[in-house]
């Protein structure tokens, strides 16, 4: 099963996207890596916003950094084409934080879970997973470099 | 008109300087990528200190951001060589931000307008731009992955 | 003297680890780059944690960063073989900040001076030093990109 396959049974169909927005890119490709620009917690219509640990729960916040995983697959393909992906290399992830919550790993274990289970062992990235002020309070953000094929 | 023309149009004049401070360098170059340290929002004398938000307006945060930029492009010079620059690949902004503020993008874009003007399409980066606190109360910080020319 | 025995005379001795943590990789590595998740203030049972500038000390949050920068040459590698550290190339040192303290390069000197002293020219990295919200109230956190040997 290849990965675009797997996140269709997860119920997501990704879209081509235009990845110029008239000040930055969603992702730029240099050789065999794609960097994505910062990603944050909306799907569509669908946005998770406020602060985790105050307007937002952990299990939400987790559903957050998902969605985000999910648009750092799609701002990679808006670049490298669909199906290009080889492989996850890094992950930031970064929580739209309330005063006093620093389980950012938990929060961040959405994109991952979300990375291992599409991906499998490629799926397999180093990260790192911290609080601080997101755009537009956005619940998460997070950006991603991957491996894509030649 | 090269990158170094359309700078010197805009009134900036890059100096070649020291790479290595005795801790860290401003930039370095590993094959055809230069990652440059964090640089903060100060070209000689003239500083943009202060949180934006409170001290300083979107405007002034925007123009800090800017200085950044210019300062990101001087650090890869000093350890790639004047010109050297190919395309700007990644941008991470910081914005030392006050309680509330989360227009991090309106900050950063003077960034990335300065690149995107300076280098045309090869100007065009993946970006993320979130608040933190930045040393010594400047207003933003910008680290940028460049590709630099053979 | 290689780095390692540099290390050992500093009292660090470096066991293999496994880098899988069943969530992500304590590093990645790709070509000659390793990409090291990020590493926070804890060596063996010995945890730095607290903000720094109120529960923790400048002086112990130097400490705390050169942990960090002990684990990060760790985490490579668990990837790519004991020894195999050709430079340093980038770090993000990430401070876990009490409001008014803004010397964060004054605590990741700690790693930095680390880097250097161990790897000599080659330790010398572009670097950023930010405030933020650090995991679980460690004191620092630092991810870092080594070249490594083929």
């Amino acid at each position: 099963m290849t990965y675009l396959e797997t996140l269709k049974g997860m119920g997501y169909s990704l879209t081509t996207s235009e990845p110029f927005n008239g000040k930055f890119m969603a992702a730029v490709r240099i050789g065999n890596l794609v960097y994505t620009a910062g990603q944050v917690s909306q799907l569509g219509p669908v946005a998770i916003k406020g602060k985790v640990g105050a307007d937002v729960s952990l299990e939400k916040g987790y559903e957050a950094a998902r969605m985000c995983a999910i648009n750092c697959i799609q701002a990679a393909h808006s670049i490298a084409g669909e199906g290009s992906i080889a492989r996850v290399i890094k992950v930031l992830g970064m929580v739209n934080v309330a005063p006093e919550f620093d389980n950012t790993p938990g929060v961040i274990h959405g994109a991952s879970d979300l990375f291992n289970s599409v991906f499998g062992e490629a799926g397999r990235h180093a990260r790192s997973a911290v609080g601080m002020v997101i755009p537009f309070n956005f619940a998460v953000e997070v950006e991603t470099i991957f491996e894509v094929h030649g």
